[in-house]
C-alpha cells in the first residue's frame, strides 16, 4: 500500500466546482448600506469584474485557465497521504487520509486562490493588488502569487505582528511585496488612527480599511483589493483540493469518505476539500462533514446566523452568516487564522441545511494533537491545522470503540514552521485554554439586532 | 512533460551505494594520537559497532533495513523536479533537474542519516544519542530520528545560536529532544569553559567535546554519539538520494546528467546525490561533478590536502582531507552548514583523483541566485542550497552561450524557512562578501605541518 497517492500533472482537475449550483436552497444576497441587495457593479471599485462574475456565478463547473495551472504545477497536484503512523499509534480500524497543502512554497493552501486572483486581476488589466494580513500567511501567499504574475503587491500587516513576527514579513519581501505595518502613514484611515492612538498595536479591521482605501483611491484605476477567504470565488478556487482528493481516493481503490474534516477560520481550506463531497451528500451519500474551530472563537458552534459586516470597520456589504459580531475581539490564541468573527456564507448555508456538523476544540487539546502528529507522522502542523487533527483523532478513537472501518479524510492546510512560539508556550506549560463566556457572546452579538434580520432558509432534507 | 517525477514506494532503492568499493585508489586510513591507523574497536566507546562496520566497509551495496524504509516513507521517495520556470527565465537550452530534499519534516536531507543512525544504535542496544548542533539543522534531524525510534536525544547547541535562533530549538523539543546551550554545566568540558569564560558564545568545537564526553562517560554504556556529516557511513546513508534520482531520470526518459552539482559543507548532501554517478564516471561516463562552497570557507578550492583533526578540540582521529586547519575560525556568513574547516575524506579523495571539480561562490551571488530561484521556481531555499543554485545558474547560462542541450542535476538540500534573517540582510543591503585572505589561510593551516603528512594517492585517470 502506498502512503503517498500522487496524481500526474495530466490528471489535475481542469475545472473548479461551484457549490452554489447545487445548494438545495438559494443563498441570501449580500446587502448594501441601504439594506438592499448589492449589485455586481457596486463591487467594481474593489474587485475586477471577472472575479465579481465568479462571486455571483451559479454555474456548476468553471474552467481553470491553463496559465493558472501552469503556475500551480510548482506544487500541484498535491499528494494525498495516508496517516498510517497515526493509525498504528491509535490502533484504530479507521483509514485516515489527508491532502498535504503544506507543500506550496508559502506553506499552506492559500496560494491556490492567491495565484488565481492575481491571474484574473492581471487579465482585467490590473497592475497592483492590496491586502491585509494578520500573522502573515495570506500576505505571503498573495505576495507569491503577484510575483509569479508580475503584479505589484502591497500588504498592510497588523503592526503587532509586523514587529513580533518578522519572518513572514521577510518572506513577503523575498517575493517582492511591499509590506508595511498597519496603521501606516500611507492612507487617510491609517493616519487618522495614528494621530488618535500613536502606540496602537493595530488590528485586522484597520488593516482592511487601509488596503481597501489604497485600492479604491488609486486614480489610475489599476489597483484592486484581494481577500484570502470568506467570499464565494475564494472558496471556488480552493475546490481543486477536494477534486484532486476524489481522484486520488479513487486511484487508491477507495470509495467516498465516511467523515471529512477541516479547520475553518474564514472557511476556505475546509470548503476547498469538502465542497466537492457536499455535492455527493446532497445526492444521497452518507458522509459526516465536520468544520472545526476554537472554543475561543465559536462562530459555527455558538454564534447566531445573522446579517453582519465582514470587517470590524463596517465597510463591507452585509453578509448572511454565523457571526460573533463584527466588534468581536478574539482572545490571543495561537491559531491566528481561526480568530475571524464570521464565516464564509456558503459554509454557513451548508450548516443551516444540516449538511455539516461543526465542532469546537480548546487549544490545549489541539496542541496535544499536534504534538502526537509530529511524533508519529513526523511533520509539524500549523496551529490552525491542529484543530482538524484534534477532530481526526477523536473520530479515529470513536471508530475503534465502535469497531468500524471508517474512512476519514482531512485537509492538512499548512505547516507550522513559522508558528513555533505556540508550541513553545504549550511545551513549557504556559498555554491556557479559553472558552468564550456567554456574557461575552451576548455583548458582541448585541449589535446584530440593529442590522437587517437574516431569514433561515432550510430545505429540511438533512 | 511532468515537472515532478515521482517514484512509487515499491521503487525505492533497497540498498545504499558504497563508493569505497569502487575508488581507483584506496583511502588513507584515519590515524590515532600515536600517528598509527586506528582500529575499529578504538571507536567503540563513541559509535555502535554496526555503524563502525559500515564506516570501514568496502562492500559495494549495503542493504537498507526494511524498518528504516518504513520510517523514510514519510517523505521518501522524494520527488525529482524539473526547474522549468528557471529554465524559461534564463532562456537556456539546458534541462535542470533537482532532488527536493526539503520535503522531510525537519526540512533537509539530514534525516536520511539521522533515522538510519538512530536505527542502528537502537539495534545495538543503545538507549540515548548525543550530538552537537550549530544553527540546529542537524540537531533537529537527529531529534526527529530518535523520537521515531524511541531513543533519548540530547543536543548541545552552540550558545549564541541557542539564544538567537530559538525556532530550531523548539523543533527539537517538539520531537522530544533535550536541547541545552553549550557550553553547559552538565559536562566537565562545559564547566571548565564556563569557569574560564562565563560569557562565551560557545563554538561547535566545544559542543562536540561536550556531546562526546556525555556519550563516553555514561556508566551504563547505553549512550553513543552521532555525527551528521563527514564520515563514510553518513555519506553512505545519503546515497539513497542519488539512487532515487537515477531511477527517476530513467523514468523521465533521460540518460546520465552532463553536470551534477551540490553544496558541500561536510559533504553529505553532495555525496548522497553524486556518488552513484561517480561510479558511472569511473566507468567512463562523461559527467562534470561540482561540489560548491563559500569563498569565505574555501576548503576544497584553496586548502591543502592534509591529515587534520575533525574537530577544533583535537579529540577525533586524524582524517586525510582538504582542510583549512582545525583552528579555522569561519567568518559569520549565513550558510552555517558550510563553515566547517574540513571535508568528508571520501569527497576529498574524489577531488584528488580529478573526479570532481569544486567551485566557490561569494554569498551575495548566492543570495542573488536564491532570490531568482524564489521568484521563478517559487520556493525559498536554505542559504547552503543557494551555493548549489549559483553554480546551476552559471552552468545553464554557459549552456546557452555554447548552444548546448546539457542536462544538469542538483541537490536541493533544504528549505530556508528557518533561516530568513540572511535574506533580510541581503534585501536590506547589509550583506557583505568575504573571501578568505591568503595570510589567514596560511595562519590557520600552519599547524598542519606538525601533524603526519598525507600522501597524495592518485591513479591519474582523470
Amino acid at each position: 500500500m502506498e502512503r503517498k497517492i500522487q496524481l500526474k500533472e495530466s490528471d489535475i482537475p481542469r475545472q473548479w466546482y461551484n457549490l452554489a449550483a447545487d445548494l438545495p436552497t438559494p443563498m441570501l444576497p449580500p446587502l448594501g448600506p441601504d439594506g438592499k441587495p448589492i449589485t455586481p457593479d457596486m463591487l467594481a471599485p474593489v474587485f475586477p469584474m471577472n472575479l465579481i462574475e465568479q462571486e455571483v456565478s451559479t454555474e456548476r463547473w468553471i474552467d481553470i485557465p491553463e496559465e493558472i495551472l501552469d503556475i500551480l504545477y510548482r506544487w500541484r497536484p498535491a499528494p494525498l497521504k495516508r496517516a498510517v503512523y497515526l493509525e498504528r499509534h491509535l490502533q484504530t480500524p479507521a483509514r485516515i487520509y489527508y491532502k498535504d497543502e503544506s507543500y506550496s512554497p508559502p506553506g499552506s493552501h492559500k496560494p491556490n486562490t492567491a495565484v488565481a486572483q492575481a491571474w484574473y486581476n492581471k487579465e482585467f488589466g490590473i497592475k497592483k493588488l492590496t491586502t491585509e494580513t494578520g500573522a502573515g500567511q495570506w500576505g505571503s501567499a498573495l505576495a507569491f502569487g503577484c510575483k509569479l504574475l508580475g503584479l505589484e503587491c502591497k500588504v498592510f500587516m497588523v503592526r503587532i505582528s509586523f514587529d513580533q513576527k518578522p519572518f513572514r514579513k521577510i518572506m513577503m519581501q523575498v517575493w517582492g511585496a511591499n509590506c508595511v505595518a498597519s496603521p501606516s502613514s500611507e492612507t487617510n484611515a491609517g493616519r487618522k488612527i495614528l494621530e488618535e492612538m500613536p502606540d496602537t498595536p493595530g488590528s485586522l479591521g484597520i488593516a482592511i480599511s487601509e488596503a481597501i482605501e489604497e485600492a479604491v483611491t488609486d486614480s489610475s484605476g489599476k489597483t484592486r483589493y484581494s481577500l484570502g477567504s470568506v467570499l464565494n470565488h475564494v472558496l471556488l478556487h480552493q475546490t481543486i483540493v477536494g477534486l484532486e482528493a476524489k481522484k486520488q481516493l479513487e486511484s487508491a481503490g477507495e470509495k467516498l469518505p465516511d467523515v471529512i474534516i477541516g479547520c475553518a477560520g474564514g472557511g476556505s481550506n475546509f470548503a476547498g476539500l469538502s465542497f466537492p463531497f457536499v455535492a455527493d451528500k446532497i445526492n444521497g451519500a452518507d458522509i459526516e462533514i465536520i468544520p472545526t474551530e476554537p472554543t475561543a472563537c465559536p462562530t459555527m458552534t455558538r454564534a447566531p446566523f445573522a446579517y453582519d459586516f465582514g470587517d470590524t470597520a463596517c465597510t463591507t456589504p452585509l453578509l448572511a452568516m454565523y457571526t460573533l459580531g463584527h466588534a468581536f475581539i478574539p482572545p490571543p490564541i495561537h491559531a491566528g487564522g481561526l480568530r475571524y468573527h464570521g464565516m464564509a456564507p456558503l459554509v454557513c448555508q451548508c450548516i443551516v441545511e444540516g449538511l455539516m456538523t461543526p465542532k469546537s476544540f480548546n487549544q490545549i487539546k489541539c496542541y496535544e494533537s499536534a504534538l502526537l502528529w509530529a511524533q508519529t507522522e513526523g511533520a509539524i502542523c500549523a496551529p490552525e491545522t491542529s484543530h482538524a487533527i484534534a477532530a481526526v483523532i477523536d473520530e479515529a478513537i470513536k471508530a475503534k470503540e465502535e469497531g468500524k472501518e471508517k474512512m476519514i479524510l482531512f485537509n492538512y492546510s499548512g505547516h507550522g514552521l513559522m508558528d513555533l512560539t505556540g508550541y513553545d508556550a504549550f511545551l513549557s506549560g504556559k498555554l491556557i485554554d479559553y472558552s468564550l463566556p456567554d456574557e461575552e457572546l451576548e455583548k458582541f452579538t448585541a449589535e446584530l439586532k440593529n442590522l437587517p434580520k437574516a431569514e433561515i432558509r432550510k430545505s429540511g432534507k438533512w
